[in-house]
């Protein structure tokens, strides 16, 4: 087998990530190309007696939903949503896709104000216990530029699902990085180093956050938010981002007093400046997160895999996560990506904590 | 084309069924199999302003929950179920069967608890606007014992997609239904015969309901309840009834002052003794109905089309439609068809109102 075992996917999501106990309701999303995952899910929902809500989409639905969608609909949500976002306990949400660049037509400001107006109904979710994972498809395969099969063989590996006790894996994983965020929460100024990058920046009096697979799966990262006036230097993001399907690589920016003051990119150049120009929180660095996963060998164009990538470290332009007590507003949150395994360092107040993507506790 | 256009048959939907209109929340039931009527559907209620809450079944998804249930999932419902069906405006519901025996091997006894401990879930979406209505697929063709292409041209001309206009089509069957109403409501007593069928009853101060495609689509029928102690006589129903999958044929019943006091059937007569022991109210009548859809020329195996060939009058054991003034209470509805168009008469008050399945208003 390659890919995922359904059964033993459904296994993990709905007892280490989700904890789903009998009477629970838990809404589970994804598009009809998750189907054996979704049919598992259930199964083990049922066994757990909680109540399996399924919300499956079928293949082109979103796109005609924006080609026929008016103005009193972007703009708004049926209450019907936030009631149940309100009423059910858990959220399960599978990205599954038919296709990645499906709403490439689709004007980036419509998508901007929906998510705007669904805010309420996003906030509630969130309220809740949530988990959002990836079921493999071809052209999730394809925008990894893999084969099916193959891309099947990675999703499997970046979720442990090819250990005995997956569950056990990701609990030894979040047992390391609890070690790394105690490390990390005695520092003031971590200091990152590769070619084209030396960037300095404080991270004293922040929390953060062990990311150990329960609402990401795979995750494997521990984040906070950095002081928001205090980076200084240059970072050259060495892995491509994607963001709503618009191709960005080789992002180098330069910050001075925590803003982003020179900008270029390789590729998407345009798209970097223009999102920079959104808010004047999208000029501070929201997030720096240090990837843990080593069964994520590879960017594969999705952020859930790629900022997880063991040996790297990402900052996220824009909003900052309240429990990080990081304070930066806005209405973007962009990761871009720092490869440091090709010959690199993150120092935390001068001591090395990863060199050359090696972790060194 | 031999099927039903999706665009036209989501226009009849949306518009003639359900005049949805803009604000509302109409959830839509149904499965995958019925994805070009969803996405018309969706595209519909976006036009009209409306919400479209899309519910799809993946194939597969319902044996497997019955296999993976409970005996706390059999006997409640999840409250956020309850909550959407109050707070939504609409539901349409799409037969689109993978297999129309898909629960053949689930126990009887368990489809009906579910069916009780779901009743305020079933209420209360009734207390709102609601349609029924089918998608062809290959497995209902299969039920009806046709080809998919032949039943899909079967299932068009059923609901009048055929025409030009098939909202005015059904806005002229709902005025010629008036007439025969306006008759029926003067009626005391009537009468069926044909071969093998003699038998009176009493619908004097009953109110009859104009079927006429807003509820089921397709629709085509006049009903009323009949006076409870009132039928007297015999009836050969002459089309088969396939009730959760049972095929049952031949069924003749001999009724005393109401009562079913003797029952056979060619085909499934162990499942119709076992009906009629149900409860007290299984042994009467809870409807008389009237097909008078002529686009519906053969049975086909389902209930939504069978009760409605023109032509056709059908008896239902057990429960009663309160709205006729039907005071029949019981947990069975079952109904059952008698073909008068090989030679038959239905007359009322010794008028006959159709002879040999053409009507005489």
């Amino acid at each position: 087998m390659s890919g995922p075992d359904p059964r033993a996917f459904a296994r993990l999501l709905c007892g280490y990530c989700l904890d789903a106990g009998a009477g629970q309701q838990v809404v589970v999303r994804s598009t009809t190309l998750a189907a054996p995952l979704l049919l598992a899910v259930q199964h083990e929902l049922l066994e757990r007696g909680a109540w399996p809500l399924l919300r499956t989409e079928l293949p082109g639905a979103a796109e005609e939903w924006w080609a026929a969608a008016r103005d009193a609909q972007i703009d708004g949500f049926p209450p019907a949503e936030l009631a149940e976002a309100e009423q059910t306990d858990a959220s399960l949400t599978i990205l599954a896709p038919e296709n990645t660049t499906a709403l490439a037509g689709v004007d980036p400001e419509r998508i901007a104000r929906a998510a705007r107006a669904r805010a309420p109904v996003r906030e509630a979710a969130l309220r809740r216990r949530w988990c959002g994972t990836l079921w493999p498809t071809p052209s999730a395969a394809q925008q990894a530029r893999m084969g099916t099969a193959e891309f099947a063989g990675f999703v499997r590996r970046a979720m442990f699902l090819d250990r005995d006790d997956p569950a056990a894996a990701w609990a030894e994983l979040g047992a390391m990085q609890a070690r790394l965020v105690e490390r990390l929460s005695a520092a003031s100024e971590l200091r990152i180093e590769a070619d084209g990058t030396d960037l300095r920046l404080s991270v004293a009096g922040r929390t953060w956050v062990n990311s150990d697979g329960r609402r990401n799966m795979p995750s494997g990262e521990v984040f906070t938010g950095p002081v928001e006036d205090s980076a200084e230097g240059r970072i050259r993001f060495t892995i491509p981002s994607s963001p709503r399907g618009v191709e960005v690589s080789g992002v180098e920016l330069e910050l001075r007093a925590g803003r982003v003051v020179a900008a270029r990119a390789d590729r998407g150049q345009e798209y970097l400046l223009a999102t920079l120009d959104t808010d004047p929180g999208a000029r501070l660095l929201g997030e720096i997160g240090i990837g843990t996963n080593a069964g994520i060998d590879r960017p594969v164009g999705a952020i859930l895999f790629d900022e997880k990538i063991g040996g790297t470290v990402h900052l996220a332009l824009g909003r900052s996560y309240p429990e990080t007590g990081g304070r930066n507003e806005s209405a973007v949150h962009w990761d871009l990506i720092c490869d440091l395994r090709a010959g690199g360092r993150l120092t935390a107040d001068g001591e090395v904590l990863q060199q050359d993507g090696a972790f060194r506790l």
